[in-house]
């Protein structure tokens, strides 16, 4: 197991917009393949992957159209966000700017820019149906499909300035998790706590919190508890799961499970230590089975296979893993019945938990990546049980 | 012009079950006059308004299922969050909530909760294409139509009790602009009075910063500009677009423009005075037209013609204003062609603008609701040019 070696900055501007091109040029050759006659991409991660830069709020639409096979993509707009769009790489890309202005229809705009034959629209995963629903009225004889899969394809395989990106993200995550000790003790709210996070998740260089699970006591229990105004007690277990985006635009995403010491009066769970270790060694069994050509789910097996074998599989209620990247999940995700064979370049999360309904749950995550020779590992902050006083 | 009264706290939760089956009542009626078998509503503010609840994440498909005509709603969520509607409303409302988990095939235990004979499905404009064209996917025969207008025909009307929320969430950022002084001077960076804006925003009881727009000098002239290293120089006018959910979930949305002074070095644009009392005029002309009957795109030329009349016209490049409630930007829109007659308890935004590219911007903005006898102004904030030392 070695660790990924960040290797230094972003790519120089010329050297971006040949690989957006490149992207773009792939996925233009994936959607022929799918039987797909154009791409409808909108705001989000899909776009910024593909033109460095995504902006597009609320009800307008915005929309980059790639025809398929030979590309000649066009990008829509609404005129009043155009601006936004000013020095972005699109203008080193070359590619043509559209806009619509408000009281014009978006969609007779989008038609506009369709090959005239362009029957089958592939739209990305995330386009509200509003949108999706607007382009296929638009095309007398349209057929909507899900551009996700070709996408997918493209985003899951990360190259080396992806997984130095995810590289910072982790260590940042990581410096949050080596200070938990500075917030998180008994007397104390969820909330509180969770504030306290939020903002060092800031000051370690993420854009903004994205999530901050602090899971005490029998809140940890549910997987997807945030926080709440439950004071955390001597002896509780305090699964804190957090991350967000870096200004590369790539996210952090690391969970450790604390203890926090009894005092005599209120001490640990019996149980606490022990359902700890296991889940400790079903974490680093699903990271150690990590290599090119593995199925996916085989890294969920190796991680379940551990907490089975303890009598806890019950109580393992979720999948093991998700994908990561410019979204904090993506494919391809860690779960039974995936068998995608993993390939050097993609990027997960290795998280089993062991959930008791109101007792406690324990939840250990490290971001992986698949490397030549086996795991790449983007966290580093320890995962012996620590016990805060 | 009267302003709103809030009339205490919210509806105790017997009403609130009361409310919530009306609501749902009412869309399955709409949904039948519209040619739909049922109704499928996804995370997000249509998904609150409807069950006074909303979580769901990420990929995972949680969908509230209602039959067109007589109802009979259920809520199909991912096993992993059931826990997160404990308490919630819909205990009250007697909803079945029907769980699948990670592994199975969430379009298939959708279809199996349809009426047999649906084929219409309409769904909610934000619901992501890949959930949308998944449960077409899953019903043979099927078609796709959206439920944002049957939708929008209840949101657009507010109660009493959605109106104090709104009338709160006023007041909260009316407090924010009347300390904008003890942030916005020159010598500062936008970025920097922007996050201390985002913190008064937190502290004056919203839920957080939705938007924080802070556009100096030449800035301003781009209406989506959010906040920049620029540092402010004396004599700039300074848009600031402030606004974010509270805990009610309803929005406040309020600009004001600032000068800074000048101090014998930099001294204000020389049309800076003229331009904002135009746009001054516009947004009272604006407010004032607010009537139960007028058409919602005569709020927007009453505000268009002073501008245009001052010989600005083409410098006022967006619509006039867009509803505002669970959503920031919502129906109706106050735009050229939205022949809407307006009704008592719509609630929308009033705020032209003035962009002249490369000098600046001015911008007022207050959310006003249609009462019985004009309008009703959410925000109070005084709108008379205000000069920062």
């Amino acid at each position: 197991m070695s660790s990924a070696q960040p290797t230094g900055s972003a790519p120089a501007a010329d050297d971006l917009a040949g690989v957006l091109a490149d992207r773009l040029a792939r996925l233009a050759a994936e959607a022929e393949l799918a039987g797909a006659d154009v791409v409808l991409v909108g705001p989000g991660a899909d776009l910024h992957y593909f033109l460095g830069h995504s902006v597009g709020s609320h009800e307008r639409l915005t929309c980059l159209v790639l025809p398929a096979g030979d590309g000649g993509a066009q990008l829509l707009v609404p005129a009043l966000e155009r601006p936004g769009w000013a020095g972005s790489p699109v203008e080193q890309l070359g590619l043509p700017v559209i806009t619509w202005a408000d009281g014009q229809d978006p969609y007779r705009a989008l038609a506009d820019l369709l090959p005239p034959a362009a029957r089958v629209l592939a739209v990305d995963d995330h386009l509200p149906a509003v949108h999706a629903l607007g382009a296929g009225g638009a095309v007398p004889g349209s057929e909507l499909t899900l551009a996700g899969a070709a996408i997918a394809e493209l985003r899951m395989r990360k190259t080396a300035v992806e997984i130095d990106a995810l590289a910072a993200a982790g260590a940042a995550i990581d410096r949050v998790q080596r200070s938990i000790g500075r917030w998180l003790r008994a007397g104390r709210t969820e909330h509180e706590v969770a504030a306290d996070i939020a903002t060092a998740i800031v000051a370690e260089g993420h854009t903004r919190p994205d999530f901050v699970i602090v899971g005490s006591g029998p809140n940890g229990a549910s997987p997807h508890h945030e926080a709440s105004d439950r004071v955390i007690r001597p002896g509780d277990m305090v699964v804190i799961d957090i991350g967000g985006p870096m200004p590369s635009g790539y996210f952090s995403d690391c969970t450790r499970t604390y203890q926090v010491a009894g005092d005599g009066t209120a001490e640990p769970d019996p149980l606490a230590a022990e359902v700890y270790e296991i889940v400790r060694r079903a974490q680093q069994a699903g990271v150690a089975a990590v290599a090119p050509g593995v199925p996916a789910q085989e890294i969920d097996a190796a991680a379940r296979r551990i907490i089975t074998d303890a009598g806890y599989g019950e109580h393992f209620i979720t999948r093991t893993g998700h994908g990561i990247g410019l979204e904090v999940h993506e494919h391809p995700y860690i779960v039974t019945g995936n068998e995608l064979p993993l390939e050097p370049g993609m990027a997960f999360s290795v998280e089993p938990g062991i959930y008791l309904p109101g007792r406690f749950g324990v939840r250990i995550e490290d971001v992986v990546v698949v490397g030549a020779d086996g795991p790449l590992l983007m966290n580093r902050a320890p995962t012996e049980l620590v016990v805060l006083d």
